[in-house]
């Protein structure tokens, strides 16, 4: 559906495990980019564009793609978009960075990689606490899957440093690519 | 979910029956723009993003209204964006363009009037055949609504005029804006 692009945008896609901080992140790092910048956020995007999909492997796959495929779109014209998703297998990560290709956008895998114990003491949604009370069930990093990377473009452990030198990680692998 | 933004971009948003001409007028326009621009096509789109939707009214709303998120989101960052998209309902293309509003983005409409008479014999797709053969119901124009627009920014009369004489009449439009 392309016809006309500049190629000059990407997608710094954040993967982790609920309460990782990617959010946190992602909107941190905008407010330091002096270009035109998209945060997209899983739960919020899923609430618009895949309402009435559920958490099965194949509705996470479907949800993830969709993302990924706004995420590829926006990157195309330009825009350096911030998306922070679970995105818990590997093989749908890949299938977005391979749409970001096919449209000659960049693409930066991010794991934030706080560990699950951290995780589910900030549990910012209350979802650990839920799982713990038996109210919910398929929490990535608990009792569903995480694939983490294997090799990502940059590993942020928040449990080891502040906001800020977690957003100056970030700003230089991107400055490093042209991005920032 | 903005962050930063500029502010020139716009949808030149296509409506009209099946075989009306949109996604032809659409293409063709899109030649003739010497800026970003995306060309988003109502089946093409359905396709990935709205996988197991059907033809119901709501299923046809979610549908829309997910291509007009995306196309909002992608006119935000000053990319012209040209959607083909039936959309036969007046208050579902009223909220596409609140999502525009919403965004600082334009939001162009174009009736792509051509008669049922005629769409029913270009059939492009075959559907109106497969209608008439009682292979498929709820076709819009023959037995599901259109609701034409009452106000529109354009009104494209396919049946009378050559493909070029509407891409030039589309082009007055978007100068009008200062958008080509």
């Amino acid at each position: 559906m392309t016809v006309t692009a500049v190629a000059t945008g990407a997608t710094v896609w954040l993967t982790g495990l609920p309460s990782a901080g990617k959010t946190t992140l992602a909107t941190a790092l905008a407010g330091r980019l002096e270009r035109p910048v998209e945060v997209l956020d899983g739960d919020e995007v899923r609430a618009f564009l895949s309402r009435g999909l559920g958490f099965s492997r194949e509705d996470r796959d479907t949800n993830v793609l969709r993302i990924g495929w706004v995420a590829a779109t926006l990157a195309k014209h330009g825009v350096v978009v911030l998306a922070s998703v679970i995105s818990p297998f590997a093989d749908t990560r890949a299938r977005v960075r391979e749409l970001h290709e096919a449209r000659g956008a960049g693409f930066v895998e991010v794991h934030v990689a706080t560990p699950v114990e951290v995780c589910s003491e900030r549990d910012v949604k209350g979802l650990y606490a839920r799982q713990a009370a038996g109210e919910l069930s398929g929490l990535t990093g608990v009792d569903a899957p995480y694939e983490a990377p294997e090799a990502p473009d940059a590993v942020v452990r928040t449990q080891d440093q502040t906001l800020a030198e977690s957003v100056e990680q970030l700003l230089t692998v991107l400055r490093e690519r042209g991005l920032a």
